[in-house]
């Protein structure tokens, strides 16, 4: 694993976990623990120590296995995996950034439960960072806006050592650090990280300011204790070697031949934690429930926010609201879907990185949240798209939020590293794409979106949608809102699209199975040709299929808003909906680079594999031939250019 | 457009570039002029006025025809289309960041060129930033690299109009934005940006700045000048409207039934600035041709380094440098090649956002670029991957250097932005990424790539390359020191790969076609099945073929090392390395999300469309079947239950 900061940051941290941290070992998912986040995620071996001193459920066993196949001791700490482990950090920054989402969320619990002689949400938020993390700008996103929320449940503890692999942070890290974070409105104390006193007073002061989130600078060594390598980068990530380390467990006077040991002192320093902690929260759960009886109504929105039931009707009001703006541009009705998600659900909070009025994503009569007034839906995450991807993942870790995060989908490259993130730990974080292709227009390349719902769908466990009408943007937050596995990305339009007919009984249950035929080919017997679209393309392709059919020409629209869940059917299903046989084109506003699985070799791919142009959305789509007339002359030539029929080609595996 | 910035900045930005900015208007490409970048790139109007006004051949036409297709006056600024545009912008925070890229290439050209009495390289850099752009956090990654550089080239002025799309930065940006670029080694001015005296004098006192880079923050209300709108959000990206333009002439004292016309005053003020930018050109001229005669051998160099050519010998230069480190780790290949490409081609300079001794990307003997030693070629950026992006783009727009930047394949995430911009402007960037799959090992799912190979192929514009042994990695390291056509991205593993047989005369030229056949199937006629494969499982399909050999089943193998060439190759050559009636599975540790358009959609895609684990790389390459045997056994059973050959399938398009 990596050595030295596990050595390094030992000291702090032991006197975090031992003297302020808040939790039950027994119960891992007690609601008012404190929440650790172990941004710098290397020294996960740190994190496990603590873990298995402090009496969870990580053995030994786990612990020798560290970084092995089946071990919940892996390299990175994953939620999930190690109880106590609350965020999948590794990825520097990620958890100082996840850890603000989970103040934020605290605070906002806060403000809707708490009541008078009533503080039932009383967590705090701690992370150690280390020098790494301070230098990511996802970090400083983060911090900015901690700082302007004034979170002041945030503790974070910087193992400043200095040392990064290529050496001394003196090459390329010369910042002041704490003045940085004064100047955005954090509370910063520096301390010797090996005076145990004075991290705990320092830790003890972080918590006190509640009006302002703390960074306690603890000054350490990477290495620590390593007779001869400790200040070395060489630490970083490298074993220290047999001999190093037995001269190591002998400075500390500890047996040279013995591994895997807790000695003595150690064990008992953590004794009194489990005991300590576990009369905390039976403290609390005597506190909730007198709450509870207190204040009934608060209870039962409590559970509600908790849980996953929505209500029985959900997909009928969401479909009836997404009709009130059928023909518009999707990302207007997603703003009435919106309306009538927080109407029907609780728990629906989310914003954008400053495109709010453009991403359609404000909630109205929501009430904003800001410094003070954490009551509100509507979040305001500035110009950090990247930061609000991350707070808005540890926001749905908390558990009692559906969160969501919106801006232009080409702006989804800001945030790839949150979105991974989100898919890793199977986090019901909402994203919201806007402006979802070239027809973004006069703003050009920099502002088209070409590669980017392929770099979504890419993701292992991200589902992408991408709705063409009102059914199927309903039928996307209805997915999202169940918190149905992970996250999800809606791609919206700027631009108006046409309604179109549906066939009969075509409804949210249909769309969620990811493709559908939403058009048949008219007449009987096999489709001359398949047109699998998504989302604007959906119309245009149907506008297609009727100019063929007057030629003479038969064609089946298949719309496929999320070709994660159409992967996820029955072959009965994949193979009614695209005949193996047939011959595919598929259509759709950007690369083309995934569609070939569906259009096969000899399919044709109609998208767009280059970047877009600064012009009217209208002209670019007669240059670009997203037209019916256009498609439809393509489709033409296509078949006619074609060999005999493709036979005997096998059903989907 | 988006008014409320082209109003409100008109102001400072006039300042600068009518009284200190150095250009001839009718030299864009003059080698000493200043780079001006345009980072809020939303106020790409204000930048064409100043492109018009100052004499560029941006004539009123454009002007007229903003954002219309065909309009060097595109939405936002992009290079090579109008002259004086330096780095196209809109993404916000890039701007700044490549600005911090060219002022490292001038420090760095200044290191190499300037001698006593002859400063040639003196150019200076210049940016307009928005309150967005001081929210990225790219921004902020940057800003620090360049105050801990020392880059006193920048003078960076600093629109601080406090109001975003949202409102009032209030909403989510409180900061005290001079202190944390203090905080992080700026000089820091604050001024009336309608003060004209104020503004000259504090951008005078920037440039003076020249040992730490400086930042001008400007005063200003957005849509200044408007009397309804002015300091209001709408007017960010909305028409004023017919009445308030009208009003807001009026009150500028112009006639307001008139547009496109440019007050006396205003050509007056720009009257001098083209004959004045001549003149100092034309002295540069003088001064540069004196240079040449004086340091004959700095005059050959800077020709080299500005140059595209490289030496006969190249290729085999590096394919003899790669072949010592033969059956090792491509990333170890790749450093053998680097260290012979810095020796042959002038100009290698770059360096890991602090990885480094993984990455394998130092430069032995090339010096470090460091605070006041610009002469070195190993930079170190940090860990800072998406600055280090845009920074090496920003050294490749110089011109002058053949930039790469290095991280984890993994950490592409982090860079997403940078690198779309690299593609959309054709920049010579050469992205080195590491540990590129699930054999990264322990340090589990965090650290191992899996959509990120997909990811960067679907960049338009975007060369991918995944070398699968010593002469496929020499010759991806030739297509990018050639420049050859925009950036590349060269995966590499962290696991030795064994060294194959090639077939005779299969080099670099093979290579560089982007797939061939690398292993032909044994016998005559027609194969059984194509496996095509890239990097270190290609080696893993030639085992399986043998293994298949052994049975009676003829598989021939084709390394793929560059999709994106192989596209590009006649429909011949792509058919003749991979028939079109042939059964095609392929073969990569990662996503398959692209390769069901080569393998057909009755094909078969091996790959790894899941998140890692964390375990040692050989045990992960059992369970994930990325080994020979399993491959063999695949493949098998995939020919198996294959229905009868599909037949008359068509030829590539």
């Amino acid at each position: 694993g990596h050595p030295g900061m596990c050595l390094g940051a030992a000291d702090p941290l032991f006197v975090l976990w031992s003297r302020l941290l808040r939790f039950d070992p027994a119960r891992p998912d007690w609601a008012d623990r404190d929440r650790f986040v172990l941004s710098a995620g290397h020294g996960s071996m740190l994190l496990y120590s603590m873990l298995h001193l402090a009496g969870y459920d990580l053995p030994m066993d786990d612990v020798k296995r560290f970084r092995q196949r089946g071990s919940r001791a892996a390299g990175h700490p994953e939620r999930g995996l190690a109880p106590g482990v609350e965020v999948t950090t590794g990825p520097l920054g990620q958890g100082f950034a996840h850890g603000v989402g989970l103040a934020l969320a605290r605070r906002m619990l806060a403000a809707r439960f708490n009541r008078p002689g009533h503080e039932v949400v009383s967590w705090r938020v701690f992370a150690l960072c280390g020098d790494g993390d301070m230098m990511e700008g996802v970090t400083c996103e983060a911090a900015s806006l901690a700082g302007h929320l004034g979170l002041g449940e945030i503790t974070y503890l910087y193992d400043s050592n200095r040392v990064t692999i290529e050496g001394s942070t003196d090459v390329a890290f010369g910042e002041d650090v704490a003045r940085r974070f004064e100047a955005m409105g954090w509370h910063v104390a520096a301390v010797d990280g090996y005076d145990h006193e004075a991290v705990a007073a320092a830790l003890a002061a972080g918590v006190a300011e509640v009006s302002r989130p703390s960074l306690v600078v603890a000054g350490t060594e990477i290495g620590h204790g390593a007779p001869t390598l400790h200040g070395s980068a060489r630490t970083h990530g490298s074993p220290l070697g047999a001999e190093e380390i037995r001269r190591t467990k002998e400075a500390a006077g500890w047996a040279a031949d013995q591994s895997f040991v807790v000695p003595e002192d150690v064990g008992a320093a953590f004794a009194g934690v489990a005991s300590g902690g576990a009369a905390r929260r039976a403290d609390w759960e005597k506190r909730f429930a007198a709450w509870r009886e207190a204040h009934p109504d608060l209870a039962a929105a409590w559970d509600a926010q908790h849980g996953d039931a929505v209500p029985g009707d959900l997909d009928e009001r969401l479909v009836a609201a997404a009709r009130e703006a059928a023909g518009k541009a999707t990302r207007v009705v997603s703003n009435r879907v919106l309306q009538a998600a927080f109407k029907a659900v609780p728990g629906v909070v989310g914003g954008s990185a400053d495109l709010g009025p453009s991403n359609e994503t404000v909630i109205s009569g929501g009430g904003d949240v800001a410094r003070g007034a954490f009551g509100g839906a509507n979040l305001h995450f500035g110009v950090r798209e990247h930061a609000m991807g991350s707070i808005a993942n540890g926001i749905a870790l908390s558990g009692a939020f559906r969160p969501y995060a919106a801006t232009f989908l080409v702006f989804s490259d800001y945030m790839k590293p949150a979105l991974r993130l989100a898919a890793l730990m199977k986090a019901a974080t909402t994203f919201v794409y806007t402006h979802d292709s070239y027809a973004v227009g006069e703003d050009g390349p920099t502002h088209q979106p070409i590669e980017h719902l392929w770099m979504l769908r890419s993701i292992p466990g991200m589902k992408v949608f991408r709705p063409a009408d009102a059914v199927e943007t309903a039928a996307a937050w209805s997915w999202a809102l169940r918190r149905s596995g992970g996250p999800c990305c809606i791609a919206l339009t700027r631009q108006a699209v046409p309604a179109f007919a549906r066939p009969d009984g075509c409804g949210v249950a249909e769309v969620l199975r990811g493709g559908y035929v939403v058009a048949p080919e008219p007449g009987d017997g096999a489709p001359d040709a398949v047109i699998v679209a998504t989302g604007s393309e959906v119309a245009i392709a149907i506008g297609a299929r009727d100019l063929l059919a007057a030629k003479g020409v038969r064609v089946r629209v298949v719309s496929m808003p999320c070709l994660e869940l159409f992967r996820e059917q029955p072959a009965t299903w994949r193979d009614e909906v695209v005949p193996p046989d047939a011959r595919v084109a598929t259509l759709e506003a950007g690369a083309t680079v995934g569609w070939g699985a569906i259009a096969s070799r000899d399919g044709l791919c109609i998208g767009l594999d280059r970047f877009g142009e600064s012009a009217p959305a209208e002209v670019l789509a007669r240059e670009f031939g997203f037209t019916a007339d256009a498609v439809a002359e393509r489709i033409l030539t296509w078949i006619r250019d074609w060999p005999p029929p493709r036979r005997g080609a096998r059903a989907s595996p």
